[in-house]
Protein backbone atom coordinates (compact mmCIF):
# COMPACT_ATOMS: atom_id res chain seq x y z
CA UNK A 1 0.00 0.00 0.00
CA UNK A 2 2.76 2.46 0.46
CA UNK A 3 2.84 3.35 -3.59
CA UNK A 4 -0.82 3.94 -2.91
CA UNK A 5 0.09 6.40 -0.54
CA UNK A 6 3.14 8.27 -2.04
CA UNK A 7 0.73 8.75 -5.37
CA UNK A 8 -2.04 9.81 -3.66
CA UNK A 9 0.03 12.51 -1.84
CA UNK A 10 1.29 13.52 -5.47
CA UNK A 11 -2.21 13.80 -6.44
CA UNK A 12 -2.71 15.93 -3.40
CA UNK A 13 -0.22 18.53 -3.45
CA UNK A 14 -0.51 18.93 -7.27
CA UNK A 15 -4.48 19.45 -6.42
CA UNK A 16 -2.69 21.92 -3.78
CA UNK A 17 -0.45 23.43 -6.42
CA UNK A 18 -3.70 24.14 -9.16
CA UNK A 19 -5.53 25.38 -6.19
CA UNK A 20 -2.99 28.00 -4.78
CA UNK A 21 -3.27 29.51 -8.35
CA UNK A 22 -6.83 29.85 -8.14
CA UNK A 23 -6.77 31.42 -4.77
CA UNK A 24 -4.28 33.96 -6.07
CA UNK A 25 -6.13 34.55 -9.19
CA UNK A 26 -9.20 35.74 -7.06
CA UNK A 27 -7.07 37.40 -4.46
CA UNK A 28 -6.00 39.96 -7.29
CA UNK A 29 -9.62 40.28 -8.45
CA UNK A 30 -11.29 40.81 -5.23
CA UNK A 31 -13.62 37.58 -6.06
CA UNK A 32 -14.98 36.30 -2.62
CA UNK A 33 -14.94 32.59 -3.20
CA UNK A 34 -17.29 29.91 -0.97
CA UNK A 35 -17.02 25.94 -1.75
CA UNK A 36 -20.19 25.04 -0.38
CA UNK A 37 -20.33 21.17 1.05
CA UNK A 38 -23.17 18.77 2.34
CA UNK A 39 -24.80 15.57 2.32
CA UNK A 40 -26.84 14.55 -1.42
CA UNK A 41 -30.08 16.75 -0.67
CA UNK A 42 -29.18 18.91 2.14
CA UNK A 43 -30.40 22.13 0.51
CA UNK A 44 -27.18 23.89 -1.62
CA UNK A 45 -29.02 24.38 -4.82
CA UNK A 46 -31.71 25.74 -2.96
CA UNK A 47 -30.03 28.77 -0.86
CA UNK A 48 -28.25 29.09 -4.07
CA UNK A 49 -31.42 30.13 -5.66
CA UNK A 50 -32.72 32.00 -3.09
CA UNK A 51 -29.55 33.92 -2.45
CA UNK A 52 -29.57 34.84 -6.80
CA UNK A 53 -32.88 36.06 -6.05
CA UNK A 54 -31.98 37.96 -2.81
CA UNK A 55 -29.03 39.85 -4.71
CA UNK A 56 -29.89 40.45 -8.24
CA UNK A 57 -27.25 42.21 -9.88
CA UNK A 58 -25.97 44.34 -6.67
CA UNK A 59 -23.37 41.31 -6.10
CA UNK A 60 -21.84 39.93 -9.82
CA UNK A 61 -21.76 36.02 -9.25
CA UNK A 62 -20.70 33.25 -10.89
CA UNK A 63 -21.16 29.77 -9.77
CA UNK A 64 -19.92 26.38 -10.84
CA UNK A 65 -22.26 23.29 -9.74
CA UNK A 66 -20.81 20.16 -9.49
CA UNK A 67 -22.30 16.68 -9.45
CA UNK A 68 -21.57 13.31 -10.67
CA UNK A 69 -23.70 13.28 -13.28
CA UNK A 70 -26.35 15.34 -14.85
CA UNK A 71 -26.34 19.28 -14.89
CA UNK A 72 -29.67 19.34 -13.16
CA UNK A 73 -28.15 22.22 -10.44
CA UNK A 74 -26.86 24.24 -13.05
CA UNK A 75 -30.01 24.59 -14.91
CA UNK A 76 -31.86 25.13 -11.77
CA UNK A 77 -29.28 28.02 -10.75
CA UNK A 78 -29.90 29.77 -14.35
CA UNK A 79 -33.60 29.54 -14.06
CA UNK A 80 -32.94 31.31 -10.39
CA UNK A 81 -31.06 34.15 -12.08
CA UNK A 82 -27.58 33.33 -11.87
CA UNK A 83 -25.82 34.85 -15.42
CA UNK A 84 -22.37 33.48 -15.15
CA UNK A 85 -23.17 29.61 -14.58
CA UNK A 86 -21.31 26.55 -15.25
CA UNK A 87 -21.86 22.90 -14.44
CA UNK A 88 -18.96 20.19 -13.80
CA UNK A 89 -19.78 16.24 -14.41
CA UNK A 90 -17.30 14.51 -13.00
CA UNK A 91 -18.73 11.73 -14.51
CA UNK A 92 -17.61 9.32 -11.57
CA UNK A 93 -15.82 11.44 -9.08
CA UNK A 94 -16.77 11.71 -5.73
CA UNK A 95 -15.64 15.45 -5.45
CA UNK A 96 -14.19 18.48 -7.58
CA UNK A 97 -10.62 18.91 -7.58
CA UNK A 98 -8.63 22.25 -8.47
CA UNK A 99 -8.19 20.91 -11.74
CA UNK A 100 -11.79 20.62 -12.73
CA UNK A 101 -12.18 24.08 -11.35
CA UNK A 102 -9.53 25.77 -12.51
CA UNK A 103 -10.41 24.29 -16.43
CA UNK A 104 -14.37 26.26 -16.17
CA UNK A 105 -12.89 29.71 -14.27
CA UNK A 106 -9.93 30.02 -17.50
CA UNK A 107 -13.19 30.41 -19.55
CA UNK A 108 -15.29 32.57 -17.05
CA UNK A 109 -14.43 36.17 -17.22
CA UNK A 110 -13.74 37.35 -14.09
CA UNK A 111 -13.06 41.32 -13.84
CA UNK A 112 -16.68 42.34 -13.17
CA UNK A 113 -17.46 39.27 -10.65
CA UNK A 114 -17.00 40.02 -6.43
CA UNK A 115 -18.93 36.42 -5.65
CA UNK A 116 -17.67 33.29 -6.41
CA UNK A 117 -20.06 29.55 -5.46
CA UNK A 118 -18.21 26.25 -5.94
CA UNK A 119 -21.25 24.30 -5.13
CA UNK A 120 -20.00 20.78 -4.53
CA UNK A 121 -20.61 17.23 -4.59
CA UNK A 122 -22.90 16.15 -2.11
CA UNK A 123 -20.58 14.12 -0.40
CA UNK A 124 -19.75 14.67 3.00
CA UNK A 125 -16.24 12.47 3.04
CA UNK A 126 -14.22 13.23 0.04
CA UNK A 127 -14.73 17.06 -0.98
CA UNK A 128 -12.98 17.69 2.33
CA UNK A 129 -9.57 16.51 1.09
CA UNK A 130 -9.50 18.34 -1.89
CA UNK A 131 -8.57 22.19 -1.75
CA UNK A 132 -10.40 23.95 -4.51
CA UNK A 133 -8.47 27.82 -3.78
CA UNK A 134 -11.87 28.76 -2.22
CA UNK A 135 -11.94 31.62 0.66
CA UNK A 136 -13.34 29.36 2.75
CA UNK A 137 -16.21 26.58 3.11
CA UNK A 138 -19.45 26.75 3.94
CA UNK A 139 -21.17 23.17 5.42
CA UNK A 140 -25.20 22.80 4.91
CA UNK A 141 -26.69 20.18 7.30
CA UNK A 142 -30.35 19.56 7.89
CA UNK A 143 -32.90 18.94 10.27
CA UNK A 144 -33.61 15.73 8.39
CA UNK A 145 -30.08 14.40 8.62
CA UNK A 146 -29.18 13.67 12.29
CA UNK A 147 -27.44 15.87 14.47
CA UNK A 148 -24.63 13.55 14.68
CA UNK A 149 -23.19 14.36 11.72
CA UNK A 150 -20.52 16.73 13.18
CA UNK A 151 -19.33 13.87 14.70
CA UNK A 152 -19.51 11.13 11.99
CA UNK A 153 -17.65 13.32 9.58
CA UNK A 154 -15.50 15.51 11.56
CA UNK A 155 -12.72 16.17 8.67
CA UNK A 156 -15.25 18.14 6.89
CA UNK A 157 -16.64 20.16 10.11
CA UNK A 158 -13.13 20.95 11.16
CA UNK A 159 -12.45 22.78 7.63
CA UNK A 160 -15.68 24.27 7.37
CA UNK A 161 -16.27 27.93 8.76
CA UNK A 162 -19.75 28.25 8.75
CA UNK A 163 -22.56 25.43 9.26
CA UNK A 164 -26.17 26.15 7.79
CA UNK A 165 -28.56 24.48 9.36
CA UNK A 166 -31.28 24.16 6.77
CA UNK A 167 -35.10 23.28 6.59
CA UNK A 168 -35.55 24.78 10.39
CA UNK A 169 -39.29 24.57 9.18
CA UNK A 170 -39.23 20.62 9.94
CA UNK A 171 -37.99 21.07 13.40
CA UNK A 172 -40.06 18.86 15.39
CA UNK A 173 -40.62 16.07 12.57
CA UNK A 174 -37.92 13.93 13.61
CA UNK A 175 -35.85 13.16 16.15
CA UNK A 176 -33.28 15.79 15.19
CA UNK A 177 -32.01 17.99 18.10
CA UNK A 178 -31.01 21.60 17.35
CA UNK A 179 -28.98 22.09 20.50
CA UNK A 180 -27.21 18.75 19.88
CA UNK A 181 -26.68 19.97 16.54
CA UNK A 182 -24.75 22.69 17.30
CA UNK A 183 -22.91 21.41 20.04
CA UNK A 184 -21.78 18.63 17.97
CA UNK A 185 -20.38 21.08 14.99
CA UNK A 186 -19.10 23.35 18.21
CA UNK A 187 -17.37 20.22 19.89
CA UNK A 188 -15.40 19.27 16.36
CA UNK A 189 -15.10 23.68 15.47
CA UNK A 190 -14.78 25.97 18.30
CA UNK A 191 -14.94 28.68 15.86
CA UNK A 192 -17.65 27.78 13.50
CA UNK A 193 -20.38 30.06 12.95
CA UNK A 194 -23.71 29.06 12.48
CA UNK A 195 -26.93 30.13 11.12
CA UNK A 196 -29.90 28.56 11.31
CA UNK A 197 -32.54 28.70 8.30
CA UNK A 198 -35.58 27.37 6.26
CA UNK A 199 -35.08 27.64 2.56
CA UNK A 200 -38.40 26.34 1.99
CA UNK A 201 -39.89 29.49 3.92
CA UNK A 202 -37.29 32.10 4.16
CA UNK A 203 -36.81 32.11 7.96
CA UNK A 204 -33.08 33.21 8.80
CA UNK A 205 -31.81 33.52 5.79
CA UNK A 206 -32.01 37.62 6.54
CA UNK A 207 -28.64 36.11 8.93
CA UNK A 208 -26.98 34.32 5.76
CA UNK A 209 -27.57 37.83 3.77
CA UNK A 210 -25.76 40.09 5.56
CA UNK A 211 -22.90 37.97 6.31
CA UNK A 212 -22.54 37.49 2.79
CA UNK A 213 -22.82 41.12 2.10
CA UNK A 214 -20.02 41.72 4.35
CA UNK A 215 -17.90 39.21 3.71
CA UNK A 216 -17.81 40.36 0.16
CA UNK A 217 -17.67 44.21 1.20
CA UNK A 218 -14.13 42.98 3.28
CA UNK A 219 -12.63 41.61 0.41
CA UNK A 220 -10.51 44.40 -0.91
CA UNK A 221 -9.90 45.00 -5.00
CA UNK B 1 -2.06 9.12 -14.09
CA UNK B 2 -1.72 5.38 -15.65
CA UNK B 3 0.04 4.78 -12.32
CA UNK B 4 -2.84 6.16 -10.82
CA UNK B 5 -5.79 3.90 -12.55
CA UNK B 6 -3.49 0.31 -12.56
CA UNK B 7 -3.04 0.54 -9.24
CA UNK B 8 -6.80 1.80 -8.53
CA UNK B 9 -7.43 -1.45 -10.71
CA UNK B 10 -5.53 -3.38 -8.43
CA UNK B 11 -6.91 -2.29 -4.89
CA UNK B 12 -10.53 -2.97 -6.77
CA UNK B 13 -9.53 -6.80 -8.05
CA UNK B 14 -7.51 -7.69 -4.48
CA UNK B 15 -11.01 -6.12 -2.96
CA UNK B 16 -13.10 -8.35 -5.74
CA UNK B 17 -11.26 -11.46 -4.29
CA UNK B 18 -12.09 -10.68 -0.60
CA UNK B 19 -15.39 -10.17 -1.28
CA UNK B 20 -15.99 -13.65 -3.56
CA UNK B 21 -14.24 -15.25 -0.09
CA UNK B 22 -17.22 -13.19 2.49
CA UNK B 23 -19.87 -14.50 -0.57
CA UNK B 24 -18.84 -17.86 -0.60
CA UNK B 25 -18.37 -18.17 3.29
CA UNK B 26 -21.80 -16.29 3.61
CA UNK B 27 -23.54 -18.66 0.87
CA UNK B 28 -22.29 -22.17 2.82
CA UNK B 29 -23.73 -20.87 5.45
CA UNK B 30 -27.31 -20.04 4.29
CA UNK B 31 -26.92 -16.33 5.30
CA UNK B 32 -28.69 -13.60 3.50
CA UNK B 33 -26.50 -10.42 3.17
CA UNK B 34 -27.70 -6.86 2.49
CA UNK B 35 -25.52 -3.79 1.60
CA UNK B 36 -27.10 -1.23 3.01
CA UNK B 37 -26.49 2.50 1.19
CA UNK B 38 -27.76 5.93 1.23
CA UNK B 39 -26.56 9.53 1.97
CA UNK B 40 -26.01 10.00 5.29
CA UNK B 41 -29.02 10.97 7.58
CA UNK B 42 -31.73 8.84 5.00
CA UNK B 43 -32.46 6.59 8.07
CA UNK B 44 -30.55 2.90 7.07
CA UNK B 45 -29.88 3.01 11.20
CA UNK B 46 -33.81 4.11 11.85
CA UNK B 47 -34.86 0.86 9.48
CA UNK B 48 -32.76 -1.10 10.96
CA UNK B 49 -33.88 -0.27 14.65
CA UNK B 50 -37.68 -1.18 13.55
CA UNK B 51 -36.67 -4.38 11.76
CA UNK B 52 -34.49 -5.67 14.90
CA UNK B 53 -37.65 -4.72 16.88
CA UNK B 54 -40.13 -6.55 14.89
CA UNK B 55 -38.63 -9.93 14.16
CA UNK B 56 -36.65 -10.08 17.27
CA UNK B 57 -35.38 -13.38 17.99
CA UNK B 58 -37.48 -14.75 14.81
CA UNK B 59 -34.88 -13.94 12.09
CA UNK B 60 -30.92 -14.70 13.80
CA UNK B 61 -29.48 -11.08 12.59
CA UNK B 62 -25.79 -9.94 12.81
CA UNK B 63 -25.12 -6.06 11.87
CA UNK B 64 -21.90 -4.02 10.88
CA UNK B 65 -22.42 -0.73 10.93
CA UNK B 66 -19.59 1.47 9.08
CA UNK B 67 -18.49 4.99 9.84
CA UNK B 68 -16.35 7.48 9.47
CA UNK B 69 -15.82 8.61 12.99
CA UNK B 70 -17.87 7.47 16.03
CA UNK B 71 -19.84 4.35 17.18
CA UNK B 72 -22.86 5.76 17.29
CA UNK B 73 -25.13 3.80 14.64
CA UNK B 74 -23.79 0.55 16.43
CA UNK B 75 -24.81 1.36 19.62
CA UNK B 76 -28.27 2.54 18.66
CA UNK B 77 -28.62 -1.06 17.42
CA UNK B 78 -27.79 -3.02 20.36
CA UNK B 79 -29.99 -0.71 21.73
CA UNK B 80 -32.94 -1.66 19.45
CA UNK B 81 -32.34 -5.94 20.67
CA UNK B 82 -29.29 -6.18 18.23
CA UNK B 83 -27.34 -9.34 19.63
CA UNK B 84 -24.58 -9.64 17.21
CA UNK B 85 -23.57 -6.05 16.48
CA UNK B 86 -19.90 -4.43 15.22
CA UNK B 87 -18.55 -1.48 13.98
CA UNK B 88 -16.06 -0.31 11.97
CA UNK B 89 -14.95 2.85 11.85
CA UNK B 90 -12.91 3.36 8.96
CA UNK B 91 -10.93 6.66 9.95
CA UNK B 92 -11.28 8.89 7.37
CA UNK B 93 -12.30 6.31 4.35
CA UNK B 94 -15.15 7.10 2.85
CA UNK B 95 -16.93 3.43 1.91
CA UNK B 96 -16.40 0.01 3.41
CA UNK B 97 -14.04 -2.20 1.63
CA UNK B 98 -14.53 -6.00 1.71
CA UNK B 99 -11.19 -6.16 3.83
CA UNK B 100 -12.48 -4.27 6.31
CA UNK B 101 -15.63 -6.42 6.85
CA UNK B 102 -13.58 -9.83 6.32
CA UNK B 103 -11.84 -9.11 9.65
CA UNK B 104 -14.81 -7.82 11.41
CA UNK B 105 -16.91 -11.36 10.20
CA UNK B 106 -13.95 -13.54 11.40
CA UNK B 107 -15.00 -12.67 14.76
CA UNK B 108 -18.49 -13.27 14.83
CA UNK B 109 -20.06 -16.49 15.35
CA UNK B 110 -21.98 -16.89 11.98
CA UNK B 111 -23.16 -20.30 12.64
CA UNK B 112 -27.04 -19.48 13.56
CA UNK B 113 -27.46 -16.14 11.91
CA UNK B 114 -29.70 -16.45 8.66
CA UNK B 115 -29.36 -12.27 7.83
CA UNK B 116 -26.64 -10.04 7.72
CA UNK B 117 -26.99 -6.54 7.65
CA UNK B 118 -23.51 -4.42 6.76
CA UNK B 119 -24.92 -0.21 6.99
CA UNK B 120 -22.18 1.70 4.86
CA UNK B 121 -21.01 4.63 5.40
CA UNK B 122 -23.28 7.55 4.19
CA UNK B 123 -22.65 8.66 0.82
CA UNK B 124 -24.07 7.96 -2.35
CA UNK B 125 -20.81 7.69 -4.82
CA UNK B 126 -17.73 5.38 -3.25
CA UNK B 127 -19.40 2.50 -1.81
CA UNK B 128 -20.72 1.79 -5.08
CA UNK B 129 -17.51 0.72 -6.53
CA UNK B 130 -16.86 -1.64 -3.12
CA UNK B 131 -18.27 -5.10 -3.28
CA UNK B 132 -18.73 -6.38 -0.13
CA UNK B 133 -20.06 -10.19 -0.55
CA UNK B 134 -23.42 -9.20 -0.04
CA UNK B 135 -26.35 -10.78 -1.95
CA UNK B 136 -27.67 -7.56 -3.24
CA UNK B 137 -27.75 -3.56 -2.03
CA UNK B 138 -30.56 -1.96 -0.65
CA UNK B 139 -30.62 2.05 -1.02
CA UNK B 140 -32.66 4.16 0.80
CA UNK B 141 -33.29 7.45 -0.54
CA UNK B 142 -35.69 9.88 1.50
CA UNK B 143 -38.61 12.63 0.65
CA UNK B 144 -36.57 15.21 1.88
CA UNK B 145 -33.34 15.17 -0.60
CA UNK B 146 -34.64 15.30 -3.79
CA UNK B 147 -36.55 13.36 -6.51
CA UNK B 148 -33.27 13.29 -8.94
CA UNK B 149 -31.19 11.76 -6.61
CA UNK B 150 -31.14 8.40 -8.76
CA UNK B 151 -30.32 10.63 -11.99
CA UNK B 152 -27.35 12.11 -10.09
CA UNK B 153 -26.06 9.26 -8.90
CA UNK B 154 -26.51 6.54 -11.10
CA UNK B 155 -23.84 3.92 -9.92
CA UNK B 156 -25.50 3.54 -6.58
CA UNK B 157 -28.60 3.10 -8.22
CA UNK B 158 -27.94 0.75 -10.93
CA UNK B 159 -26.29 -1.49 -8.57
CA UNK B 160 -29.00 -1.39 -5.84
CA UNK B 161 -31.82 -4.13 -6.49
CA UNK B 162 -34.13 -2.45 -4.05
CA UNK B 163 -34.73 1.22 -3.09
CA UNK B 164 -36.84 2.10 0.12
CA UNK B 165 -37.99 5.20 -0.36
CA UNK B 166 -38.06 7.05 3.32
CA UNK B 167 -40.13 9.77 5.53
CA UNK B 168 -43.26 9.39 3.34
CA UNK B 169 -44.92 11.28 6.82
CA UNK B 170 -43.21 14.18 5.41
CA UNK B 171 -44.45 14.48 1.92
CA UNK B 172 -46.07 17.23 0.73
CA UNK B 173 -43.16 19.24 3.24
CA UNK B 174 -40.83 19.91 0.47
CA UNK B 175 -40.90 19.87 -3.27
CA UNK B 176 -40.16 16.01 -3.55
CA UNK B 177 -42.50 14.15 -6.37
CA UNK B 178 -42.47 10.74 -5.42
CA UNK B 179 -44.08 9.91 -8.33
CA UNK B 180 -40.20 11.20 -10.50
CA UNK B 181 -38.35 9.22 -7.86
CA UNK B 182 -39.70 6.41 -8.87
CA UNK B 183 -39.85 7.39 -12.71
CA UNK B 184 -35.85 8.29 -12.41
CA UNK B 185 -34.93 5.37 -10.37
CA UNK B 186 -36.32 2.80 -12.94
CA UNK B 187 -34.92 5.10 -15.80
CA UNK B 188 -31.62 4.14 -14.18
CA UNK B 189 -32.48 0.83 -13.06
CA UNK B 190 -35.88 -0.66 -14.90
CA UNK B 191 -35.72 -4.14 -12.27
CA UNK B 192 -35.78 -2.12 -8.95
CA UNK B 193 -38.05 -3.09 -6.74
CA UNK B 194 -39.25 0.09 -4.84
CA UNK B 195 -40.81 0.11 -1.13
CA UNK B 196 -42.22 2.86 0.57
CA UNK B 197 -41.56 3.52 4.23
CA UNK B 198 -41.73 6.09 6.92
CA UNK B 199 -39.62 4.67 9.89
CA UNK B 200 -41.09 7.28 12.13
CA UNK B 201 -44.85 6.21 11.52
CA UNK B 202 -44.05 2.66 10.67
CA UNK B 203 -46.10 3.11 7.21
CA UNK B 204 -45.24 0.77 4.75
CA UNK B 205 -42.71 -1.47 6.30
CA UNK B 206 -45.29 -4.63 6.42
CA UNK B 207 -43.93 -4.57 2.63
CA UNK B 208 -40.60 -4.64 3.96
CA UNK B 209 -40.65 -6.85 6.80
CA UNK B 210 -42.52 -9.36 4.48
CA UNK B 211 -39.58 -8.90 1.30
CA UNK B 212 -37.11 -9.81 3.77
CA UNK B 213 -39.14 -12.94 5.54
CA UNK B 214 -39.08 -13.54 2.20
CA UNK B 215 -35.52 -13.32 0.66
CA UNK B 216 -34.26 -15.12 4.02
CA UNK B 217 -36.46 -18.18 3.79
CA UNK B 218 -35.47 -18.39 0.19
CA UNK B 219 -31.88 -18.48 1.09
CA UNK B 220 -31.09 -22.49 1.03
CA UNK B 221 -28.73 -23.75 4.46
Amino acid sequence: MAEKVTIEKKVLSENDRLAAEIRSTLENLGVFCINMVSSPGSGKTSILERTLAHFGESIPTALIAGDVQTENDADRLKKAGGKTVRAIETGGACHLDAKMVKRVLDDIDLQDIRLLFIENVGNLVCPASFDLGEDLKVVLMSTTEGDDKPLKYPSMFRRSSVMIINKCDLLGLSNFDKEKARENALTINGKMKIIEVSCRTGEGLEEWYDWLESSVAQKKR
